[in-house]
């Protein structure tokens, strides 16, 4: 599928619009620390039928990104517009939330409690967090007396392979694929049902990592 | 009891007042991650005779809180105001320290530490902060030769149960429900006689726990 | 001494230099975490002959101080002006630094790290730090191989006597006393001929805290 | 070689965009801690035939670089301007991996994780870093399977010899010397075919640092 952004004139705002959030939020994930020397990407459901999400383009600095740092791709993860930038290289894990948990937003990022916590619980195949008033944020969650436990994934280079067993996760073990996952030395991806949710998500699980490791203690 | 804030024209400046502190604290608390995807909230006293305090709405994102993101309760924590936001759903818990301990300002931090020592510290129901210079900057307090003992209270989801179980403990523990106390992995509540009292005794307790948790290394 | 700052016109440029750097000097210190909850307080000296130093007023937050929140103290550590704003509790020691040490500029800091590292390391005297480049920012020291063991006094309440102890140190103890000292659970104090060499001492001083912090482990 | 700027009209614009880069750059270092009390130095190449780089001068506080806080030196790291200010005294380590490496332009950060993880690792002589995503952000990696082992260096004050030590380095030990090195307690260098790049480097790295610090628990 090869578009012109002239057939979707009802989307240019929302691309105006979820662009301009996403340029704010790098800023404030590279000031944490969250998507350093270009890591971490972000993306945005424009439209469902048929599927057209706003991703980041390929090696962005994410603390300074402007408008043509950002591409629209369809549903197989290509970008509809001839000249568009490149984008990200795992966009198809961005499709696969969007698709699988009907996801409005997914954010990637990169932080060093995600990257350390998902290599030492790899072997477990989940971080288990449990009794924390934070786990409220998440949605759905209404206790604290929950236990969420985290897929952590092994880390791939494949990404259209890597995207298959991601979706496949979604089906079997949708009670724990519910608002993110992690891969295995390579950060975190949450979701939400738009960006707003898929932000609240963000801090509250990198929180909620920094909380579970200083508690392990160790580092 | 519903009101409207027209029959109050005379404390429309200090909701515009305190809503202007309690947005920069906001930012603020944010950018040092106490109150992450959010949490946290805040309350300031705007009459003692009945008691009107102006709180923050439920779930508002504290780095960027605006004007419509407040609300009057008054002593029962319901909004005087028909189209007012929902308040904190924690809206009780500042009502308490209001009354029973003359707070003019209540602020709920939820920060990795208080998080962390509340949970590392439950089994013996307080903190012990000893010897510190910090522990001068909370009221009352002219000597670092002292020992502060944070209460640790579970956590609950009953709000209305757990503030009538904090209401007693500031009656028959008066002498450690003095600056604030903790909810396990739920982080803390500070409070003093106004909202300039009760910003400088989180800045210490926040600074405290911080310590307190390095010395006792392991994390 | 009571004197009118009429009577000295020579000096308001320098006080208003001053008064401007350490504004800055506060907001920065603040962000890092070096002077939380109104702790901290700094120094200029303005004048030798006889002694005049601009410090912090007391109680100030260091995140927000203003021209108000400075007086003119002379060398008793008596505001020179009747209407000058309460001198901070330990003038005296800023006071000790100039006359002592020939200090320029005084910077008393209250960070995690060195209440941490004072704590930890008080039954020896001192913190000794070792083969650090960054020990080359201590004025006077051209070659990482080199030891600086930066004395660690018990708090005190009576500044005055702190005080007098202090300055005893700064002459039996000289060899030591160049650049920094700790107080038990209570920060540093650095200085430095002028506000700049001061300033680098304090950012120095602290980036060699968290450095031996960390090496050390268990926390 | 003692030239005027005026011979080389054509490489001012490159300086003015140099300069506007690195001082943005010494802002955001200083804020994470990277180059705290005058630590640090940068540059970026100019001229290749003959070498001319564009270097931060000697002691400068990388918060708030200006203009005049840069010179142009010569491929012996010599100033080629009379009045121009002293360069970093580093500058031939930069000047050695212009020439040895390609770099366009080199970064010399101070961090703390860099400082500490060279002095536990000094030993080994190298730093592993094995099995992360963020690898792949170092150029010339295409896979996070693989192993970057960074060499450590000890540290010296004869800058003239290290750099021969260092350049001897390029030539035997390329594998190794691909993107940085540490010098014991003496932080790390990265660079990289262009400023952007180098940047991009040093992002990578100090994100590497502090995950393989904090997996090595004990800090």
């Amino acid at each position: 599928m090869s578009l012109s952004l002239a057939q979707f004139p009802q989307i240019q705002s929302k691309i105006d619009e979820a662009a301009g959030e996403l340029i704010s939020l790098g800023k404030f994930y590279h000031q944490r620390g969250w998507c350093m020397g270009t890591s971490g990407n972000f993306s945005v459901v424009l439209e469902t039928e048929p599927l057209l999400m706003l991703v980041t383009a390929s090696g962005r600095d994410k603390s300074s990104l402007t408008r043509s740092d950002f591409t629209v791709v369809d549903q197989h993860g290509m970008a509809v517009m001839p000249d568009a930038p490149k984008p990200s290289a795992e966009t198809l894990l961005h499709i696969t939330a969007a698709q699988q948990a009907g996801a409005g937003a997914v954010l990637h990022t990169h932080s060093v409690w995600s990257t350390v916590l998902s290599q030492r619980h790899f072997d477990r195949g989940y971080l288990d967090i449990e009794g924390f008033e934070m786990l409220k944020g998440l949605s759905g969650i209404t206790t604290h007396e929950t236990k969420v436990s985290v897929p952590i994934f092994d880390n791939a280079q494949d990404i259209t392979e890597f995207s298959k067993l991601v979706s496949g996760r979604f089906k079997e073990d949708a009670g724990n694929m519910r608002h993110s996952y992690m891969i295995r030395k390579h950060g975190m991806h949450c979701w939400g049902k738009d960006l707003s949710e898929a932000k609240r998500h963000v801090e509250i699980m990198e929180f909620l990592l920094e909380a579970v490791g200083r508690l392990e203690g160790g580092q």
